[in-house]
């Protein structure tokens, strides 16, 4: 049974799993007492913080170990800011960082930084938007949904320039090598890379102002209050060591399993597009939007077919709006689908992906009676304006080109929507069909979309 | 090996283990998906909490789990304090919480009840605290140094009466039995009853005004941050189920075994002072404190003969000042031990400890200079000041001993003193040997301490 959502969570690797059995004996007394138990529990952290910090690139006193990569996010912001209290207090981070690192900003003054279509930030853009006031940046190492690496060093240096520090959220690519670059802060999630649960790293380079702001505790220096789990840091330490041992071969590996996928999704699937930067991206994780597809459903049936991924489309989301990346890279959100690969997949599940997609995508179309590729033309309704209240995501889209094959060229239609995706999905279907997007207003009930045929 | 520090950290239960093992496997992926391992981990997710919420006795919806009990506590205060913020600011808690409840208050109005020299609070006394402005109260189910226990529901009722919630940190006492009384909040810490590290409990029962205050996060109904650790979480919860089913046997076992350590460690070693409640305690844990002896010494020589037992003297804590709780209770410091006894403790291993302290005692008194139980009269020197400035614990007080014969009934004797210690010791050792505390004033370089002769 296949699954393809390692940039959620990986399987547990079976070096995690060996190390945290064999730890479970030794690590469960207090490191900070000083009997033989307590001893043996020192011993088994500070190696694990060896290893870790050796991974990274850092020093051993520089890294300690947090209960996620969430808690390491939130201490590593909340005390980088109050150690530059001085300077001030705006945060500058990139529009499509983890949420967990927005909602770490709210209340503060931001400034988030645009991404182009790819999903990077450009460096000089990072760079303008840096203030006297500036007490942190924040830029993520690769982003968790499509895949795209950024410019941290670029960014790092242009930051050190202007005395800022900055945060790396290395969380998706600590696994696949250490970050480059002269930044100040990193974080990162053991059970991204294999590891298990409840171990996240927090890194501060000597040097940098850091005034934790959890309540005092003597535990990880200050910086991560609660009893340590050494097993599961013990467990988290081994499986990074062990997966940057196979890292470079299997990197190689998945990056031409995600390349078929990339290539040959668009050949199989009508109406695609495949986010996200085909080059400077992860090795392992790719992800496209189906066009009149509900992103739910394309889940579910894929579900159904033993397939286990993930998607940024509004309609799998708690709060029901696309995801913030997807709508910061301007592309299609509806039928949106994250394939990101466990170390070790095989390639014939990646091919088994290959062959049941497209019937799953054409089942969940037809059901919604979306247009076919042959003939958007047909119906004889010549109304030039799509009432789509109260419809989710995708039917305003299917609306939509039902009725512009019908529209004169050089003629408005105008869709109705109420749902929060088709702000999105209408300008990226015109991009995609080449038709004109004019803009949107505010009308009765929701918003009329204002799209002109060009052809 | 004996292990004799389960208050500290319990070694990991069979049943944790087991189920640990067993979830490795389901409880890897994200709860969050819908997808079938998402399906899976929030089954067990679901089961887990149901079990602990059977345990506490409280809805399962009352009940998130945390990183720990540390953070369970975080959570709680600085939520419930946020929750109640139009009644005020103002917080009770009782003189002798955890350091972790004392510190998520600082910063805050706090008023500490004092506790009696058994280490309980009285109920009436801390309702006198509570005021119009009072936003939270905390009282411990029991204490995690000496095993007295709280009125929990004595108290639970009269904050009921002034409409203050109270908090209870159940972390010492969760395994052994439901919290009783009508409280409002409560934290438990699954590493202390046999369950992994990683694993806290917080209970808000419902109509309770809470407002979490981390940064926003939809796991566990928004209270607490970061990827659920769900393998540690079915551990925590089959443990709590495997110890309760345990419990009255195992602590009627204990209770015997620690009455037998309070009876004849006075009987086998002279000038102990055995502390907390004789009776409303803890089953496993027993403390005592032994005149003219360092803690840390003890522990070193007992972990030579293989007993690991903690200390609240102030040589083994990094600030170098003696236990609040101890401080608070004004019982002796020096020689503290404390004997919390995991499950399944051998009755072999309590007699053999029993054997061994005599003499590990009579080693550090020997090496230190102590007065000897028979004569403390001896020195010719007549000097009314003793100078053991610059001396740590328990210097002073074996100097005050040695003197304290030379001096003539009704005259006192004045010894300088700059270690923390002092403060509490001096007044404790005139109590257990029947000499009058004068009193202490500030004098160069230290404290002059008083101390009349009485017979």
């Amino acid at each position: 049974m296949p699954y393809f959502d390692a940039a959620s969570s990986a399987p547990l690797h079976p070096v995690a799993r060996q190390a945290l059995q064999a730890s479970l004996d030794e690590g469960w007394a207090d490191p900070a007492r000083l009997y033989r138990e307590g001893r043996r529990a020192r011993l088994l952290l500070d190696a694990a913080r060896e290893a870790a910090a050796d991974a990274v690139g850092c020093r051993p006193d520089e890294l300690v170990f947090t209960s996620s990569g969430t808690r390491a996010l939130h201490a590593g912001i909340s005390g980088a800011l109050a150690g530059r209290r001085r300077a001030g207090s705006h945060l500058v981070v990139s529009a499509v960082e983890h949420s967990a690192v927005l909602h770490a900003a709210e209340g503060r003054p931001v400034t988030e930084v645009p991404v182009d279509r790819w999903g990077a930030v450009s460096p000089g853009v990072f760079a303008e938007a840096l203030r006297e006031d500036t007490a942190l940046a924040c830029l993520q190492s690769a982003n968790h949904e499509v895949g795209t690496e950024q410019p941290v060093a670029e960014v790092a240096g242009l930051c050190r320039t202007a005395g800022v520090p900055l945060l790396v959220d290395a969380a998706q690519s600590l696994g696949w090598g250490p970050v480059d670059g002269d930044w100040s802060l990193l974080t990162a999630s053991a059970h991204k890379w294999g590891g298990p649960a409840g171990v996240g790293l927090l890194v501060v380079r000597k040097g940098v102002r850091f005034a934790p702001q959890d309540p005092a505790d003597e535990r990880e220096s200050g910086r991560a209050p609660g009893f340590e789990n050494i097993p599961a840091i013990v467990a988290a330490a081994a499986s990074l060591r062990a997966v940057r041992d196979e890292a470079e071969s299997e990197a190689r590996r998945l990056r031409e399993l995600v390349d078929r996928i990339r290539t040959r999704v668009p050949e199989l699937v009508p109406d695609v597009e495949v986010v996200g930067d085909p080059v400077r991206r992860l090795p392992h994780l790719v992800t496209f939007s189906c066009l009149y597809v509900d992103g739910e459903t394309v889940l579910h049936d894929l579900d159904r077919e033993g397939f286990s991924v993930s998607s940024g489309s509004s309609c799998t989301s708690s709060t029901l709006t696309p995801s913030h990346v997807l709508r910061a890279m301007g592309v299609l959100s509806e039928g949106n689908v994250r394939v990101s690969l466990p170390s070790g997949t095989a390639e014939e599940d990646v091919d088994r992906f290959l062959e049941v997609l497209p019937g799953v995508v054409a089942g969940v179309r037809g059901r919604l009676g979306a247009p076919t590729e042959a003939a958007p033309t047909s119906a004889a309704s010549r109304a030039l304006v799509v009432d789509a209240l109260g419809k989710r995501c995708p039917v305003p889209v299917i609306e939509l080109a039902k009725v512009i094959g019908d529209v004169p060229v050089g003629g408005t239609v105008t869709v109705l929507a109420d749902d929060e995706a088709a702000r999105l999905d209408i300008p990226a279907w015109c991009e995609m069909r080449d038709q004109e997007y004019v803009g949107e207003s505010p009308a009765p009930g929701g918003t009329a979309y204002v799209v002109r045929r060009r052809g």
